[in-house]
């Protein structure tokens, strides 16, 4: 997630390759434009009217749980990047996992394996609770829109079978690395059987994606840049802001989804969100959540087997 | 909208294979500044003594319906970003015509015709007030600076054809997709017989457009990139601030508008200020607004057909 | 001043064609090193004891008055990059101007010679208060580290010939389009008898230029790109902030000016800083400003000749 | 410092053609990915329980004294960037020793040989108060993980041996010009016996350095982007914030260093940080830090001598 207009930029230019003729937009006929919208499609809405416990709002936090396999996914890995990455398993998820705790706060932590292999202590730290979600972000942070689909589908696998045997549960929910599906993603998200998928953005709420018009069953948990910590965390990057006024904006998207009733989802990273200045950020964020009555934490899991029963799915 | 600095970049290129030779401007001749800078330029001031009902500033609000066009107009299309185009009408159109209709407020919207076809059911959201304009933004947001004079003129009458189709009014007023012009597009807009034009940044008041020194008849009323939501709200793009302190800057617009009896200009895009956190700075800026005295709120067409007539034109 | 990050760019490649070998500098021989730093290089502070009639503090305001010229040098203007640049004398000038004027200060606009060949009307509009200065800010804003010695030296002799006899003072300051020197530009400043220069960033007070070691004569009123307001303030650009806290910063920046018994330079633009929305961080810094004792505002003329006279020069 | 992304980009690019395969990260075996994250990793805590003196915190505060060496490196600096170089011997460090002297503050200043040559006065600057460390920050800031081993060796020896004859004591601590390793720096510290390095960032406080797994005896004091001036200060750069911004930034660093127990080592760059503007962030965090008990403040080297007695090393 650290370099996310390159990453973008890749996607495009390969998926291309694959899928409409590159020619621009304005020499497509009328059916082509619909028939590639409607690929990957969103459906029927699945907002509950109301979440468990009578709660008017559903808050899922996710932990995109990357360190080190962010530098090494390229192949090119420099020291002082891996050093950066190896504070996430070091410090940093203990200290996230802790304000969680603490507060008795569900969370879902999407992992490439690879970062579970090199740092297999994160398993403990994140099962003491009993709270929380493994859940699939790839082998080693592959750009997945990028790949040949078989080999896009072996590292899913591969992603799947290291996690169910080092967490002892098999995960029920995938999000792209990429946050981008590659014209394979959805057909390999079916195959797998997984529950739901969380990497789109069409609406604030739980939906059922569509493929070429038809539904799949599958729920997609959508999530979006604007919650998201890291594209504004990076005095390297190209935009910043100071964590105190992200966490302005997230405390905006969670009172309007709080005054519509539908869910406030929020990404973070253990090895961004878990340096101390921007700690600060997350804690100033349960602590304004929990200030309201009616609210429900939950798992992804928790959140899809829930609307996906009330929507008699 | 959303890669402003890349479109700008194409477009400067493109037209320059056209127009004036690619040497530096210390090479050209006084004669040739004079004829380049005069080929389209800014003629008398349209600013009306007051507004109607008399009022001392006009308010108009733009919302540019982009949409997955964006994404689609250059060819390569993913799946992501679709997702964040739908995201334009399936929920933030109505979050924002709701405020605005809940407000009693005007506004006008420039939808690529494309934008409408994927999701017709925007047309009856907008129109439900009565009081909203639809306007021409092209085909697919296609970049209109780069095309050959007759693939542009084309374009421009296909999204007239579509929209006064679907939405059962023939459009007046016209935006380039690009916020741009080619040398080809006053042509077409006077051939295609629009009221007004609102694309270029000359002033801050209502001006009639000269072509090569002489009077076309035609309203620019124009826009800036200070008055434009896209530029600093995308967390991945270059710039960034954070919403609410945009809304100061649109604040600190309009107060001097309204000190010095002018115009107030503002252009969104459903699917970027739709956002939940983003909506406050709208929100924001028309309390302000409406905290004052003496303002009019107009679409564009009414502007301009007032306008036009207190010039005696 | 749009894109001042590409433009070192294009200046470092092109300066190095002509002088120091590419080579990195790990393989440059200390002689080397020290021959190439001091080849232009800041000599004996010129900061007086104190400003004309004892104050404390020398506040200088400059305004680069660019307007179409940034899009008309490179050759490849687009119509609407052009009506940006009509901004600043249709609209941004004038509100400059009377800015300082109802504030009876002093200020020095540095124009280049196209600039006010197309808008003629700027000289009157700056005249006017009998307070302002006119100073070199090369022929249509070329880019001066990129150009043949002769080339350069000969646009510096049109824009001054164009400047005397369309305002009718010969102009004694020069200011360096790129804000950066080509081996040739500490020459040409001398042979065309300036006074001072005003592109350089080695102080925060004026000091006197060496060339190889030796004394100059030459008056360098320094500038800095934390004191200009281009770089922050498109919101197309890459950093950003938004206008009251940039003022914020250059309160800060004449606090300690001020604490410290200095100078104040500070770089606008009309068509930057003519903006309403930006007009108010010079409004805040000269209110700021106001409620101190002991300031003296200058032209960069009176600044420059007052302290060559304080160090017998 | 001051194109941090591209110089991260050169050295990955450099670095890969040394040491793995530039295939994918996907493409490698387990083995490989544990061979490449062990070749330096950080070993076991350097954590003491408290800090000299029953202190509950360790502030650490350095400054990389770059000054013209940014511009030289490359071998193709202008006289613009050359002057902003200047700025830092001629103005800044004074203004930074200044404020540490009259505080009773220790820093540490890693100076490019180069740096000290062009502006030897600087030695008695720093001198003056007897507090302060010199420490080795390459010859000329070159980018040493782009550089073939021999030449990079060649240079770090250089640096001590200048830094010895020009301060009179042997340095003891080492950072890399590039914050980052090339796959032959850990063995150049290691031949050259320095105390401790400075450039990693696998945690927020000391460790000892792996080396293939095996202890190195070098005692790592952690750096981070979030803990230096440069990435955000510059308003030509990417990121941007104010500095009285990136101070609160700062401060919640350091309250929870405070709070953990463990300790704050920030980055500062006198010709960065020794502006009017910037000086103020420094300011508000000495204020802050001195606000309260318990908190020791010492040089890298004292730093380092401590917890490695601490830590029976």
């Amino acid at each position: 997630m650290r370099r996310p207009l390159l990453l973008l930029a890749l996607a495009a230019s390969t998926a291309s390759a694959q899928t409409p003729p590159v020619k621009p937009g304005w020499q497509w006929s009328t059916d082509t434009v619909m028939k590639v919208v409607n690929a990957v499609r969103a459906g029927r809405s699945l907002a509950p009217k109301q979440w468990p416990g009578g709660a008017r709002v559903g808050v899922l936090l996710s932990f995109d749980v990357d360190n080190e396999t962010v530098q090494l996914r390229f192949g090119e890995p420099t020291v002082g990047a891996l050093s950066q990455g190896q504070y996430g398993s070091r410090v940093a998820l203990k200290r996230v996992v802790d304000l969680l705790d603490r507060n008795r706060i569900p969370a879902s932590f999407f992992i490439p394996a690879v970062s579970l292999m090199i740092a297999p202590q994160q398993v403990d730290i994140i099962k003491k609770s009993g709270r929380h979600e493994f859940a699939v972000h790839g082998w080693i942070h592959e750009m997945n829109t990028t790949l040949p689909g078989p080999v896009e589908r072996d590292l899913v696998k591969r992603a799947i079978d290291t996690l169910t045997s080092m967490t002892g549960t098999r995960p029920v929910g995938y999000r792209a690395p990429s946050w981008n599906f590659s014209p394979n993603t959805l057909n390999i998200v079916r195959e797998m059987g997984f529950l739901y998928e969380s990497s789109l953005m069409a609406d604030d709420s739980p939906y059922e994606l569509l493929q070429n018009g038809q539904p799949t069953g599958i729920v997609e948990l959508p999530v979006e840049w604007i919650l998201d910590d890291a594209p504004l965390f990076s005095p390297q990057g190209n935009a910043y802001a100071n964590p105190r006024d992200v966490a302005r904006v997230w405390m905006d998207e969670f009172d309007r989804a709080y005054a519509e009733g539908t869910m406030f989802l929020l990404t973070m990273h253990p090895h961004v969100s878990g340096h101390r200045s921007r700690i600060v950020a997350l804690e100033m964020l349960i602590a304004h959540i929990k200030s309201k009555p009616g609210v429900w934490w939950g798992t992804h899991r928790a959140a899809a087997e829930y609307v996906k029963k009330q929507a008699g799915m």
